[in-house]
């Protein structure tokens, strides 16, 4: 049995049924469709792109395998004709995409598939899922990142994900957008992702005494040493450990950190501060998880508490507050013809689609420009071809350097944007151009 | 490369770090975990289990490949010995269980893991993803179930789920749960899950006519045409496929329904069902979608809006609302002595515990008891031994079999638990001997 991740029977049974009605009327000429969100949902100022890595291996790997075809034929649903048919099928068409790590807003493409009208339907559900996802991860995740400007921020999230692929590309999508690792082993296994983790409650606890716990566990990792010490009593086991720390240096053993989980964790941290001071260890730093976000991470800061890193989990994976997006992929040309839905509070800008985004003299961003691909107006476009054929057309980067240009487009905000507070909208432009298509598209009959 | 919802190193750091300490510790004595969900959010009054099948399995399936273990040794954090050690790893222990479907509240276990130290703690953050999300979105699907008695209810999800395996096992829990079917494909290949689904907005817009793509649709689906007709003016196309649905009819094909997925969905609702009615298309039922939950749906059916069926999909697959519980897999006991961590807000239940159920005479849940597993109070005891020694002791039920005792369980629900609105708590007392064994463990010094 195929991974899930890798069955392209993991779609919605329209693409399907879809398809053999394409089949039947020998429909297959090109299509345009475009992935974008369409609004920023209260408590976002932008949105971080993410996902493309994936959905370009999702599009280089697309076929049916036998077992797949055989369950099709066997289903009851679609002419045996129709399912031989996909036993050849793959990608054969062009991706252009705004790079991952690029900041954008609302009705902006960030990916278009121009591709024969049957593999491009075929895609939409897992590119859709795939591009959905971290692209919100990420957005949330960099809000966490210029909410604690220099501290150590680490993704926690993995066991409250949706599951094991939201769990492995969580820890992707918040390291891109600027965290600085993640406990997630298989995100260090595939992408070289920092990791992080030394003890749970239940190992303090499997141990009689909590001191045993700390004394065996630096002895045994003496160069990670961290130790969590909520378990009990918060402050007496930062004053018990004084002894213990010595004890270790003279064994050549550092204690890193302390780690909190409970509590009031700025009134903990300024205890905990004042009591390893008072021993002499300047050098214990003090790391932080439990609950957090953005909004809690900005107060422990703006309040002074002692803390040096922070554990960010749960509420950054889920994007708690906004678990998905109101994104779309849309069709916006078959056949050569531009083409738009009009439902009420969804309709879209037809025909294929260019950003054009302007800077200003302090090189922030000043404003975009949301038009034909075939236009020309002021900025630089964000779109880019990246597969062709359904070949890519350069290897990927290494994530080091696509968080490299994310801190770049971060940068790049102004200052209104980069606050945890709702901005004044940023602005997108709609080029005449735009407008004039879509009001030739609508005065078509239906 | 292993799929990543295969793999042994999808799992946070600390469970290697604290597994080798094990290791340099020799502490491999039994330890008894129990995973429980602490609190229910605002908007829900219980929780429904799922999940239990995937961890099972989980379990059954635990190793370190070669390409693992191979990392591990050259990642520079563990030491030979130990890694060696783990190539031999295997799941031994034994899980008691409340079965998936299960209507259970807070503290209370809904498993348990019986198993040497090593073993127990490996497994923890898998378990918890993997118990997590199904129970999640089992208790978002029932209230969905709640809100719309009898009519059709079909899972959307997928696109919005938070990666590949979110979305085929929100098909799976919310059909546990008692709704009707999904889109989901795959979850219709794994486990029979009915599947619905016809035409996207695209398929309508890549058609020059609307009713050509309608009547093209049809004939290539003669038994489930389902038609979407948002795509420009809803009641236009309502009255347009009359004439339609006269010619297919003599070519012996009924259209079954016709979507809305845009707008006011009561009004469309009463509009389109109005005109379907003056043309004498009484057969014709309505399916409505479109950013669904429990209380829309709710409204739309209090309302008296004339549809037969609802897609319901992000905001369920999501549980939008909560998209995360606080939820643990706590050490209880280890070595044979129950132990609890006292953390602020986070204390837990020590020993190996049992929830009894009593009900009243008219078979509704009247309250539950959380106390020792050695205790017999009055009730039904809700956990049972499912895997002993690694192997489990039964084939899991069919799918459909444990929606059936879902419904059950459901139907067991007093009416104020059942409602949409939050209820006052459902009684679930703490047994004197559970009581008694928490003073007794804190007082032990540490």
């Amino acid at each position: 049995m195929r991974p899930t991740e890798a069955s392209t029977l993991l779609t919605d049974l329209y693409q399907l049924t879809m398809l053999q009605a394409y089949f039947d009327e020998e429909m297959n000429e090109t299509a345009v469709f475009e992935f974008f969100v369409r609004k920023l949902p209260a408590g976002r100022n932008f949105f971080v792109a993410g996902g493309l890595e994936q959905a370009l291996d999702f599009l280089s790997d697309l076929r049916f395998d036998p077992d797949e075809l055989e369950w099709l034929s066997s289903c009851g649903r679609f002419k045996p004709e129709f399912v031989a048919s996909l036993a050849g099928l793959r990608f054969t068409g062009a991706i252009d995409a705004m790079p991952e790590g690029t900041v954008f807003f609302p009705d902006e493409p960030i990916l278009r598939v121009v591709a024969p009208m049957r593999e491009a339907q075929l895609v939409e559900t897992r590119m859709v899922n795939l591009l959905q996802y971290q692209t919100l991860v990420a957005s949330k995740a960099a809000r966490v990142r210029l909410a604690a400007p220099g501290k150590l921020l680490v993704d926690f999230g993995l066991r409250r994900t949706h599951g094991a692929e939201a769990g492995l590309l969580a820890a992707r999508a918040s390291y891109l957008a600027g965290l600085d690792g993640t406990s997630n082993v298989l995100a260090g296994m595939r992408w070289e992702v920092p990791l992080f983790g030394t003890m749970a409650h239940s190992y303090v606890q499997a141990h009689d005494r909590e001191l045993v716990a700390f004394e065996r566990f630096a002895y045994s990792h003496p160069r990670s040493t961290t130790l969590l010490i909520d378990t009990y009593d918060t402050e007496a086991a930062a004053q018990d450990l004084l002894p213990l720390a010595r004890r270790l240096a003279r064994a050549g053993i550092a204690i890193k950190a302390v780690r909190l989980d409970s509590g009031d964790l700025a009134a903990h941290a300024h205890q905990v501060r004042a009591i390893l001071d008072a021993g002499g260890e300047f050098g214990i730093r003090i790391f932080a998880s439990g609950n957090l976000d953005e909004y809690q991470l900005a107060g422990l800061v703006a309040g002074g508490a002692p803390i040096d890193g922070f554990g960010v989990g749960t509420r950054m994976s889920t994007s708690a507050d906004h678990p998905y997006f109101d994104c779309a992929y849309k069709l916006q040309e078959y056949a050569g013809i531009a083409r738009r839905k009009r439902s009420e509070g969804k309709a879209t800008w037809p025909g294929r689609k260019q950003v054009f985004r302007r800077f200003d003299d302090a090189g922030q961003i000043a404003a975009d420009t949301l038009t034909l691909a075939s236009e020309s107006p002021a900025g630089a476009p964000l779109l880019a071809r990246v597969m062709d054929r359904g070949q890519r057309l350069a290897p990927s980067p290494p994530l080091v350097k696509v968080r490299e240009y994310a801190s770049q487009q971060l940068a790049s905000l102004p200052p209104s944007l980069r606050s945890l507070d709702t901005a004044a909208p940023y602005r997108v432009e709609v080029a005449p151009a735009l407008i004039e298509l879509a009001r030739q598209v609508d005065e078509r009959e239906h």
